[in-house]
């Protein structure tokens, strides 16, 4: 199978199945500091699968002194902590590069922000008593399929430091409410920061061991290669972006707005996993000015901007980018890679404003 | 611009941004009787609006002896209902169609069940009085935008003889919670049975009118055509149709489904608006065989079903057709029309069977 699109190719049947079972947060929806859970994006790999939480144990097992499993009231009883974070799927993105990479065809907007509870992930490997010998903790999943021949329960690792960083929870509730099926019911790793690829849903094992692992999500699937034979680098964090609340009302077909002329606020939201957000600007028809940040809703969760804009009769493009505080900012072109992820090319939005 | 796709063509950007909008139910759903929240399916046609609840009104005036003004809290201190309601979008199955209608491209996915509370729309109409020369009741949302070169609040009617049916809410609540934005909060029209254009989410006004209602979504937007200039017949109940939980695991690029050799359960539902679903067929690989139906879960709602299948090793394609009690069915072949509306071809699962 060719891992691309030809040149100009519409999305494909197989893309088109994967885009109306996966679903991306209407960006009206980043109105709300905390999206609703049913407008939350969701990409789930195989099925959703159907785990009985009365039976349901999660096991902590190799290279630990005592391990454990837990049931899900074992977990409620442990310290919980609750944190707004927001989470972007790796792939989002991928079908605006050219050529278009063969899989979940994301344009922009696979995002949102939950508010997550859970207990955290260290004191429970403290507990287990993680060996010296460990490198790496394996976390997996209980859903199931096929991905490039190999069939596998989805799975994917932490290094021991990246595990224990406080942050880092097995969440049991979202928004308050204990989690909805599609978003990992009962209980999810939850590492704020990252792509969500990382945040395991449907948690079934934590296994501690001695090398790095080489499963499928973690060298082949998430990996950015300029090549097929390009062993490639992991992909972690998430990339800087901004995105803007498209104004005005839209075209019901081509999603083109349409607005009165005069004052209008632009509004949106900006968030990255390596640095906090430090600026947003805003581009009109390609000239960039400087958009005001709202305040922080926390370390994990995206920021909210606003710009205010004289909007004037005609045809305009809108476009937002965020800089972080590594001064790393947002590209015009995008970098291509062979599985289309972190795509974070700045948004446009095609807007007519009436005379 | 062109109704159609070209012959062979792949999906269109337009139709993409919709497919990342708006949401489908993966398959797996179907092993719920009630949809949770998040995994309900969504079609919003302009954007979701931003309501806020306390200054939220329902205004019924037109031909009504007593305009009425509504807050959330009277329509809460009237005479609640509370119904599982199985509801649809019209344009599900579209994208099965050849040439294929550009809009919002559906394969089979667009369907949930919820259960809704409101209050029965008919004691409303009874206290506004509904006057003897009223013939329809026009219901408008909040969502505005533009189609069909229309610049339009979403609207559309009944006949009075329709909007009194005692199953016929406006609904506050979706599975015992206050609605989520995307599905109409504060209040939405539900209408059973019918296609889910019908059930106006963000509820604004209810007027009274002499004359049918000739707005574009009810005499354009969801009318059966065979060609453009066709006037065409109204779409509005659920037409028959059955949907399998596809068995066993997935690709994840392709879908198509792995299982083991041996005794397998086929699962599914079975629905229809115009009557109760009395029958539901399995196809495998082409030979047709009775399933077994589950207990009604209300008369809106609908109906598992189950097929008890002794699977051989090979390739195979896995169909399930209902019927309803006025002895209607699903077709093999698409009843094609220019909106691409109520597509119920029988659904097909290939699966692998291993040796």
């Amino acid at each position: 199978m060719a891992s691309t699109a030809e040149p100009g190719e519409g999305i494909r049947l197989e893309e088109l199945q994967l885009a109306t079972r996966n679903r991306g947060m209407p960006l009206e929806g980043l109105r709300y500091d905390v999206t609703p859970i049913g407008m939350h994006y969701l990409l789930v790999h195989f099925d959703i699968p159907d785990v009985d939480a009365d039976s349901w144990r999660l096991r902590i097992g190799g290279l630990v002194e005592r391990p454990l499993e837990l049931s899900l009231a074992d977990l409620r009883r442990r310290p919980a902590r609750t944190l707004p974070v927001t989470m972007e799927c790796a792939g989002n993105g991928r079908a605006r590069l050219d050529p278009r990479p063969l899989s979940q065809p994301w344009l922009v907007e696979a995002v949102g922000t939950a508010t997550w509870t859970g207990t955290p992930l260290a004191g429970i490997l403290a507990d287990a008593g993680v060996r010296p010998d460990a490198v790496e903790l394996v976390f997996t999943g209980a859903d199931r399929g096929t991905q490039g021949d190999i069939e596998q329960d989805y799975q994917r690792s932490l290094t021991v430091a990246q595990a224990t960083a406080p942050e880092v929870l097995l969440a049991y509730e979202m928004n308050g409410r204990p989690l909805e099926p599609q978003h990992g019911f009962p209980v999810r790793l939850l590492v704020p920061g990252w792509y969500g690829m990382t945040s395991v849903k449907w948690l079934t094992a934590i296994e501690a061991v001695a090398a790095p692992f080489e499963g499928y999500q973690q060298i082949e699937a998430y990996t950015f290669r300029e090549s097929d034979d390009d062993p490639g680098q992991p992909v972690t964090r998430m990339r800087v972006r901004a995105l803007m609340i498209p104004p005005g009302i839209p075209d019901f077909y081509t999603r083109v707005r349409s607005l009165d002329p005069g004052p209008t606020t632009l509004r949106g939201r900006a968030w990255g996993g390596f640095a906090p957000i430090v600026r947003v600007e805003v581009g009109i028809d390609g000239v960039w000015a400087e958009a005001t940040l709202g305040p922080p809703l926390g370390e994990h969760a995206w920021r909210s901007w606003t710009y205010d804009w004289l909007a004037p009769p005609g045809e305009h493009t809108l476009s937002c980018r965020a800089t972080d505080a590594d001064g790393t900012t947002q590209p015009t072109v995008p970098a291509w890679n062979v599985k289309g992820l972190a795509n974070n090319l700045v948004q446009d939005v095609a807007v007519t404003v009436r005379a």
